[in-house]
């Protein structure tokens, strides 16, 4: 049976599989060192949308459509959505996908968002409650400055350390065991464990260096799995961060070398993925709860199904600031949500 | 083994249990028919702090507390915590629960938050992922009118169909079937299923008539919890919504009309229990993540301790709009959860 492992980890006897996944992104990731992977680039950033929370919107609309067509499944055939987005009153998610009518877990974890969902779905599915579940996340550059800064109009400079939010929406068909056998489908990888973050604070205030508000976060994530796993970094041939920048992944490898563990061999970010900060200027990396959606649809999911990676540890970041809080002159405390990801052998 | 039922319900067998529970709530709250049931009720609406943020922050730290010493349990005890509010990225949540230090599931569904955090809470317990868990929700209405309406400063008036944010936290230490046995406790009830609800949107745009907009997604959900369960509504000692307030309750038993059911005699509103009307002028009733959650704590779950109640359908409303939606000229689209919570002949 499904197992309780150390403090707040699951290691699932049924694993769960993602089946399918899609990705939808705006004209700069498109034009990013991932172009070439995502499903879909749009044409301009705005989607046929009047304004940029319904641009958003479409996004996740977009994103739901293309995973439940790759999975040959109807949206009513979806017992669970788990969803949620960086706006306030999580705006996109609610307009986006409320056509679809499927029975709606909305979830609020920051950029981490992508991988509580997962985590949410996949013991959904392997408890027995659900056999075939959806998970969207998004984020949208223009709706996050919007909400978390300044207008465009206003043209605020940006430090080097700041990240930029990544216009996109991932979205993931995750499948039971038994759903899988009955369907003979081919399955992108699947979901062995999960560790469930807490929030760290370790008193950053500065809305512009996010990275530095979730290292913290993350650090007490991948540290708390490899204890209650009992594994060392080396047993995942990546370690996977959603947004930390190269800012935050540099404070992630000392905080870690200071509990003891060197991840620098296996340390990937989604967000230095899907930017080149040279020659786009997104300053430290990409950002927001669609940069690690899209990132693992695109990029790390085709890599676990063709087995060139066999076991990765993917570890969304969130940071919990509000533009409220923040000009209350609040901390950024930081959470983190890991989930295994493992190679699994098709039959085709 | 637990049981799909239907479309997005769940019928537990090892059902966990609600064994204690905490309501803090403001003064107005306090002055109203249920005053004499709740915990808590501050001395002022700051509950010691800044600003209205971190009073509703306060309110979640001395609930979870509070129902933590209730139940004889540690912070580190709790595998997981599920919570969530009103304010634009959850910041109610994020610094009033970041001391405890517990993995945290941050859910939002608008009102319905409080719902949805104990279907999860509850699917957690009986897929045998956790022992304990602890659900905290919450809201305040000066956060809340300065985070959807205006500042209180601007003294604007108010129609009657209008609602009154409540200032409160509910908080809920749940228990698998396991380690009740163990424990040896009473408890308050037991968690016997769950329906998750779709969006529902029927178009309304008018942010002072929250009732309106949420009635649908309670009859769509009552409806399919009914037709799930082969259910009758006297099947119930009582159907409990949220916050829909008069003019909600009446829309609701519309509609219900119209699907074949009759209500009437089982319906209460928790929005209709926390205030007289009449004499606090507060619109249509209570409203807020924080008024279902300590009406259910302080009002429901005594008699269901007690046996006067037997069974009872809990179902948290939620109106899924934000200041940016509602001024773009958005709809106000609505959301339900459904408890079903009965009575346990405990030992003692």
């Amino acid at each position: 049976m499904d197992q309780m492992v150390g403090t707040g980890s699951l290691c699932f006897s049924e694993t769960p599989f993602i089946l399918e996944s899609a990705s939808v992104v705006g004209t700069k990731e498109g034009e990013g060192p991932l172009g070439s992977c995502f499903d879909v680039i749009g044409e301009d950033d705005k989607f046929g949308a009047d304004n940029w929370e319904g641009a958003e919107s479409s996004l996740q609309k977009a994103a739901l459509t293309l995973a439940l067509g790759k999975a040959d499944y109807k949206a009513e055939e979806m017992r669970y959505l788990f969803a949620g987005d960086l706006l306030g009153q999580t705006i996109a998610t609610s307009f986006g996908l409320k056509s679809f009518e499927i029975p709606l877990f909305g979830v609020y974890g920051a950029c981490s968002t992508c991988g509580e969902s997962l985590a949410l779905a996949s013991m959904t599915l392997a408890g027995g409650y659900a056999d075939r579940v959806a998970v969207v996340t998004s984020s949208h550059f223009a709706s996050a400055e919007k909400q978390f800064r300044f207008p465009l109009e206003y043209a605020n400079q940006r430090p080097v350390c700041a990240t930029w939010t990544v216009t996109g929406s991932g979205s993931f068909v995750l499948v039971s065991a038994e759903e899988q056998k009955q369907k003979k489908a081919d399955v992108l990888a699947r979901i062995a464990g999960i560790t469930t973050g807490k929030i760290v604070d370790y008193g950053i205030k500065d809305s512009m260096n996010m990275g530095a508000a979730m290292a913290p976060a993350a650090c007490e994530l991948i540290a708390t799995h490899l204890a209650d796993f009992n594994r060392k970094p080396e047993d995942y041939d990546k370690i996977v961060t959603g947004d930390l920048g190269t800012v935050g992944q540099e404070i992630l490898f000392q905080l870690m070398r200071e509990r003891g563990y060197d991840i620098t061999k296996v340390h990937e970010d989604c967000g230095m993925k899907i930017f080149d900060g040279d020659s786009q200027g997104t300053g430290a990396g990409g950002s927001g709860c669609g940069c690690s959606a899209v990132t693992l649809s695109a990029h790390y999911l085709p890599m676990l199904k063709s087995g060139e990676l066999k076991r990765i540890l993917f570890v969304p970041t969130g940071a919990l600031l509000s533009p409220v809080s923040f000009n209350e002159g609040q901390t950024i405390p930081g959470i983190a949500h890991g989930i295994v990801l493992e190679h699994v052998e098709n039959k085709k």
